[in-house]
């Protein structure tokens, strides 16, 4: 460590006291002397609260860090710290439901945590668009505002408070403007326009995060009003735009995002195919939490359905993955049709009528019924084909085949509990996908993490620019090849040989 | 105003909802689509105060104002107001005693207002370095800074408040180190050394200062201890630097500073010649204020003695210009030797006996007895001395004869109110001076002011890289020069020709 980092985020250099010449009439012009020698020409500013602090240290005349981070086109000295101090960052993925955190120290250059909590947002309503209705008055802006900034820093005090001197933060366009108390009344009505795409580095005072008072702040731009920096930040992180062949990245959450690209061009569209893998549509629905059915299997001719919970614990609810697995095999064993229908009388025990029409039973006790519905099989019918929809289009617009395309990356949770298998099984992803998925984790979040480490902020914004944002609204072609797509696998078989040739259709 | 100002630091720019175009997907890049048209390519950027408001402005359909300040390379867009606002800057000379503001609005390009109010660090101590030597403890400094800031936050509120958008601030090296909370103890002791030279530009916020949220500060350099940014303010509003031929800039108050230069050269030095025409040194001196006897001139044949006092009132104390107008005459007259001894025989009435030696009576009533004695005339000839060894040093320095010199500007009220002939009787001045002196004011406050109106920071970064300047302290030349200008007018009398023959000494 000695010599200090030279992370291009944050750097630190060593200076001794002694070891300063102490010819310049001015304090900043003998640091001014001695970082040149380290740093070259590169432009030199100093920060306030630097310039409070610096006699006493070099009057202590023991070793000491100076703190530097890239400002504009120079170096901006924000502080001086002890020996012992350290130097840390903050990535922050501000998701919709969940905050995640990646606390790094710059000179040990080691991501020192990572966890995430609860977004407080949530309980002014579980989707964003509940949240942006109530947004639209400028007391419940602030207010949501302030329970966010509340909330990231408490979490910014406890990991290190002054020693944090960068934040590098993504989030969906809602949370962006939520967190900056930017109106929303835009994000709500057609065509859906958001404030800002691009952000300047703001100053954490400016913003009021309470880390170092020199600290700064980057936040990842916005695409669109449904294409936020999340998707930015994944993209940055998976260097979709330096691939050589075209590669999917499909971050399937409250939103269905999907973004097809190489270094030649980025295509993105972005629909509600989500909302009914999750909670909110189907009644026993959630996300992927304790005690989530995440993984079944049936076997109809014994009778028996085996499920796993997450974390082993007694069964709650249904996540997305359950979901998929359970409908692909009801349709494998032809007790799904290919448009949705239950046969009742293939398993009448757990095939029941309730007061939407036919319900499949997944798990009962005295106290909670996990089922699943017709109406909401149609439904996820209809998401799972707009899934498949979204990645036709975007294969199209740019005259490819499934063939071509070189990964599937699925980013978030959802990408790491799906069984690919049973997604292809029901059409929800082309059969290709079977050999070239891979899930990425919460890539948005390391994309951020990225940010801190490397700083890349060309690469950022040149991603931002490249980017062709398809509206489906405006695409008639969306709505022809969605038709096909809510049948299992397809009306068209001939997309699906493998699952043809396997279940005989 | 139609279509707004073009001030280089603040402008501000008409735009009407109506007429901006609705293509783009983002509310910033419609904003900058017709700003470009205005402005050309300008580097734009956004502060955080503008994307809270503008949705709104948008959604009224009525014109507004956007402001925007130079930032870096390009423009901040840093706010959006009504029509009907104001949009304004202030200019403060935050000097020792007073503190001078300028209120300026950009658009009328009109100076407001202009007045003074007393420093509120004078309760602290009158003099600089009673308020240094407090400041070492970094509560008493916490303190002086707080007591300035809300000092000038009241006249910054009650002047704009959120209209102010820029503050220009000059201010000598110990009152910008107190403005900011910088430690002053490097002041204290040899070689004097300043925190910085160089200011960035910070953000309202950074400093404390309750104008506009987007609003920001320029504070002038120093160009050492006792060469602060009043003076280089001062230079900048004299434009010594661009004169043909070179020119004096001569600033008598607690300290007295002095700069000669033109095009090719700017050299200064500072010392402590002031003190002895103000309060402090004189027991009846004081500033210039109300009841301040400032004119002089006596009948020693007819026993007369008439003054006139600031503002007509009642006779309190006696300001420098007062004092080198009596002892003037009193060596004119005879009364006072060149060494500054008192002929009591000449005067009796005026001349008496007391604890320090003798005393000249100029007013006496039952409350008061203001009266100059030897060792304060003793003192003033130090001063003065000081003050035409300053001017000689600079001239031999570049090898130049008084006669070369353009002018004599004489900053301050002290240049205001000096009778140039006393001065000059009295050796504190060369003879060419008496036609070449003029009173510029405060050219400190006009300096800031000029920065306000015109930016041109490069330019103040031109001069303060100009400057020479000489440490009294190490050169033995000064001390040589001294010793012969201690005398009225001078030991060498071929330097004042015209005295020699005027007075027939």
């Amino acid at each position: 460590m000695r010599g200090g980092c030279l992370n291009p985020t944050c750097q630190t250099i060593i200076l001794n006291p002694k070891e300063i010449p102490k010819k310049e009439r001015f304090l900043t012009e003998r640091i001014k002397g001695i970082l040149r020698k380290r740093l070259g020409e590169e432009e030199l500013s100093f920060g306030l609260l630097f310039l409070r602090k610096i006699p006493e240290f070099l009057r202590k005349e023991e070793p000491f860090k100076v703190v530097l981070l890239k400002e504009g086109g120079g170096l901006k000295i924000v502080d001086c710290v002890r020996m012992e101090e350290p130097v840390l960052g903050m990535a922050i993925d501000l998701g919709s439901t969940t905050i995640a955190f990646y606390l790094y120290d710059f000179e040990k250059q080691s991501l020192l945590e990572e966890y995430s909590i609860l977004n407080p947002q949530v309980k002014y309503g579980e989707d964003i668009l509940t949240r942006l209705h109530l947004a639209r008055s400028k007391e419940k802006l602030l207010e949501l505002r302030e329970i966010t900034l509340a909330s990231l820093n408490q979490e910014l005090q406890s990991k290190g408070g002054n020693s944090i001197y960068f934040v590098s933060l993504c989030g969906n366009t809602a949370m962006t403007h939520f967190f900056l108390g930017l109106p929303i009344m835009d994000l709500l009505v057609e065509p859906y326009v958001p404030v800002a795409n691009w952000f300047d580095i703001f100053s954490s005072k400016e913003v009021g995060l309470l880390i170092n008072e020199g600290g700064r702040i980057f936040i990842f731009p916005s695409a669109g009003a449904y294409f936020g920096g999340d998707l930015i930040a994944g993209l940055f992180y998976l260097e979709l735009s330096k691939k050589e062949n075209p590669c999917f990245l499909i971050d399937i959450g409250t939103n269905a995002e999907v973004v097809l690209g190489n270094k030649d061009f980025l295509l993105a569209c972005a629909g509600a195919a989500g909302p009914a893998l999750e909670g909110g549509v189907f009644k026993s629905g959630c996300r992927a939490e304790e005690g989530a059915i995440h993984q079944i299997s049936i076997h109809p001719s014994q009778r028996k359905l085996e499920f796993a919970t997450l974390g082993g614990a007694k069964p709650k609810c249904l996540c997305g993955s359950a979901i998929i697995d359970l409908l692909a095999q009801l349709f494998k064993f032809g007790i799904l049709s290919p448009d949705g229908k239950l046969k009742k009388e293939l398993w009448p025990e757990r095939i029941i009528e309730v007061e939407e029409g036919l319900a499949f039973i997944i798990y009962q006790d005295p106290q909670i019924t996990l089922a699943i519905t017709e109406p909401e099989i149609k439904s996820f019918l209809r998401s799972k084909g707009a899934a498949f929809s979204m990645l036709s289009l975007l294969c199209e617009k740019v005259g490819l085949d499934f063939s071509a395309i070189e990964k599937f990356y699925f980013a978030g949770s959802f990408g790491v509990n799906i069984n690919v298998n049973s997604a292809v099984t029901l059409g929800m992803l082309p059969e290709v996908a079977l050999k070239k998925a891979e899930a990425v984790g919460n890539s948005a979040g390391l994309g951020a993490l990225k940010l801190l480490i490397q700083w890349q902020i060309e690469e950022v914004k040149n991603i931002l620019h490249s980017i062709t944002y398809l509206e489906l609204n405006n695409e008639p072609r969306f709505m022809e090849l969605l038709t096909g797509a809510m049948f299992i696998p397809h009306v068209n078989l001939e997309l699906f040989p493998q699952v043809k040739r396997i279940f005989k259709i």
